[in-house]
C-alpha cells in the first residue's frame, strides 16, 4: 500500500502543528483529567489510511464490533479531501468518514477539536495503517494530541518509536502482527518449545507458505514458527532457506487459496514427521484476505479503551497483552 | 490385548509371595543403598506383558533407544514358559528373552535374584504392558521388590494404584498417555487456553477422529484437546458428541490411514474456522501403530533411570515430567 507516496510533508506537517499542540493540550488538559471513564461505546476511532485496503478492512471490522468511526480521518498528504462511507459488508452497517489529507494539519486539528466538544475530550482513538515513512510522525503526533492509537503499519524506526512513545506516556497497541489468533500461536508453540524441548526429538520438519506472488521475502511468521519447532524437534540442521516459498498462482491454488484471494492470503503448513514415518504432527494456519488482522487491530482499540478506563493507559502494550485480556466481545 | 486373561492368578501368586520378598529384601538391602549410581547402560529392562504387541513394541524401542533388556520377563499366567527373541526391526538389534508366567512366581522370584547378582542390586527396571486387572497386583510387586517400573497398562484401580504406590515410596512414571507427542500437544493446548481464553472467541469447531474399528468409544485424546479448544473458541456448544468418529475401514483409509494400519492407528484433525470463513486453523496428529507409545515407554524408562541416578527416586512421576527432562536421547 503507497497510500502516503511523499510523507515528509505529513512529517513537516506533525511536527509545524507540534507548539500549537501544545498551547491546545495546555489549554484542554484541566478537562481530560476529569473524564477517566471511557467506556468503549463513547469512542470514536480515528481510522488513518484510508481508503487503503488495511485501513478500510480495520474501519469495517470497528463497525462490525460496536465501534463507532470518529466523523474525520487522515489519507495521505497528496490525496484529495473526500468523504467516504464505509461499509461493513458482514453486519450491513455504514459510517461516514471525511478524509483529511495530512498535509493539512490545520484541518485535522480543527476536527479533532470539534469532534472533543462533541463525544468528550477522551473520545478519540486512533487506528494507523498508513506507510512505514509515516510510523514515526504519526506515533508523535497522536502522543502530542494525547490520542490513544494502535500502530498497525509496519516498517519505520520501530526502536525510536517505542522509545518516543514511552517518553511521551502515549497509550498505545504497537505490534508487528495484528493478527491476534496468529499471534496467540507463536506465543503457544514458543512456550511449548520453552518447556519441552527435544519433546518431538528426531521428528523431519517440513514447512510450505503460500502468499501472493508480489511478497518476496519468506514470510516472518512461519520464521518465528520454525525458530520453535526447530527448538521441539533438535532438527539443528533446518534453516529458513529450506521453508518451501509459493509465490505462483496456479501453485497457490493446488495448495487450497481461493481464486480470490490468490492476490492476497498467507497459507502455513508445517509437519513434522516421526523417523519411522509412523507418526505425523501437521499445523496449518490459512489467512485469506485482510480480515484477522482487521479484526484484531479493532479488538487492540477494545482493550486500549478498556485499560484506560481502569486507569492503565500511558503505556504502550503488544497483541500478547490483547491475548491475556482474554473475550474482546 | 487380552493377554492375561485370568489375572486373579497373577495377584494371588504375588501376595503369596510378599512374605517371601521383605526377607528377601532384608537380606538384599544393605547391598542396594550403596549402589546409587546407575547408568541407563547399567539398566536392564524386564518388559512384562510380552508376547503381547504392545509390550513387545516397548521391548523394541528399548533395544532402539540402546537400553538392554532383562533376560527374563513375566508373561500372561495361563502362558506356557518360552523364550523369545525380540528384534528392533529398525536398528536390526535383538536380544533374547525368557518369559516366565506370572502363575509361577518362584521362578520369577529366583529369576530376579539371579539376574541382580550378575548385573548389580539395582539392575532391574520394569515395563508393565499387561492387563487392567493386573495392574494394581503387578504395580504392588515391583513395590514390594523395590523394582522402579513404568506403568503403560490403562484401567485397574488408578486412586489406589497411586494410593499405594506413594505408600510405598515406589519409583515409577505412571501415565494413561505414552506418546510423549501427543502428551505434550496435549498440555500445550491446555496452557494457550488458560493464557488467552477466547483469543479463537466466534471461530467453529469442527473435529474428526479415526480408530481401528473395534475401538467402540470417543478417543479420549480428542475429548481433552477439545476441552482447551472450546476455552480457546468461547464455542460453549461444542459437545464430545459433536466429534466425528470414524470406525470404518473405507473411510479410514478416504481418511489417509494406511491399509497396514486399518486395525491399530489414531488419527485426529481439529479445525477451527472464522465466522466469515477467512481464516482456517487446522491441526493433525496422526499415529500410525504403537511406535509412538513404545518409544514414550523406552524414554521413561531413561527418565526414570537418571532420576534415580540424580537420587530423585521413591516418587511417581508423569509423562509431563519426562517431558521437562527434555532431550533423552
Amino acid at each position: 500500500m503507497k497510500l502516503f507516496g511523499s510523507t515528509s510533508l505529513l512529517l513537516s506537517a506533525s511536527i509545524q502543528v507540534s507548539a500549537f499542540t501544545n498551547i491546545q493540550n495546555a489549554f484542554t488538559r484541566p478537562q481530560n483529567t476529569h473524564a477517566l471513564h471511557m467506556a468503549a461505546s463513547d469512542v470514536r476511532v480515528m481510522v488513518n489510511g484510508m481508503p487503503g485496503p488495511m485501513a478500510t478492512a480495520a474501519a469495517e471490522a470497528c463497525i462490525r464490533k460496536g465501534l463507532s468511526l470518529s466523523p474525520f480521518a487522515m489519507t495521505g498528504p497528496n490525496m484529495e479531501e473526500m468523504s467516504i462511507s464505509v461499509v461493513d459488508p458482514i453486519s450491513g452497517n455504514s459510517a461516514n468518514v471525511r478524509l483529511i489529507p495530512s498535509s493539512n494539519m490545520d484541518e485535522v486539528k480543527s476536527s479533532l477539536e470539534r469532534t472533543r466538544s462533541t463525544f468528550g475530550d477522551d473520545s478519540i482513538m486512533a487506528i494507523d495503517y498508513t506507510h512505514p515513512s509515516a510510523v514515526n510522525s504519526n506515533a508523535n503526533f497522536y502522543a502530542e494530541n494525547k490520542i490513544p492509537f494502535v500502530m498497525g503499519t509496519t516498517g519505520g524506526d520501530r526502536e525510536q518509536l517505542m522509545k518516543d512513545m514511552e517518553d511521551a506516556s502515549a497509550s498505545a497497541v504497537i505490534a508487528p502482527n495484528m493478527g491476534k489468533q496468529i499471534v496467540a500461536l507463536q506465543a503457544g508453540l514458543e512456550d511449548l518449545a520453552n518447556k519441552f524441548p527435544s519433546a518431538f526429538g528426531g521428528y523431519k520438519l517440513h514447512v510450505r507458505e503460500s502468499h501472493q506472488k508480489t511478497k518476496a521475502d519468506t514470510s516472518g511468521t512461519a520464521k518465528a514458527v520454525v525458530d520453535s519447532l526447530k527448538v521441539l524437534s533438535g532438527d539443528s540442521e533446518y534453516t529458513y532457506d529450506d521453508i518451501e516459498m509459493i509465490r505462483d498462482d496456479g501453485e497457490s491454488e493446488d495448495f487450497g487459496v481461493k481464486e480470490e484471494y490468490i492476490n492476497g492470503h498467507a497459507f502455513h503448513t508445517y509437519t513434522l514427521t516421526s523417523p519411522d514415518g509412523s507418526v505425523e504432527f501437521q499445523l496449518k494456519h490459512n489467512v485469506s484476505g485482510r480480515n484477522v488482522y482487521a479484526e484484531g487491530t479493532a479488538d487492540g482499540i477494545k482493550f486500549l479503551s478498556k485499560k484506560i478506563e481502569e486507569g492503565k493507559g500511558g503505556k504502550i502494550y503488544s497483541m500478547i497483552n490483547v491475548l491475556e485480556e482474554g473475550d474482546m466481545e
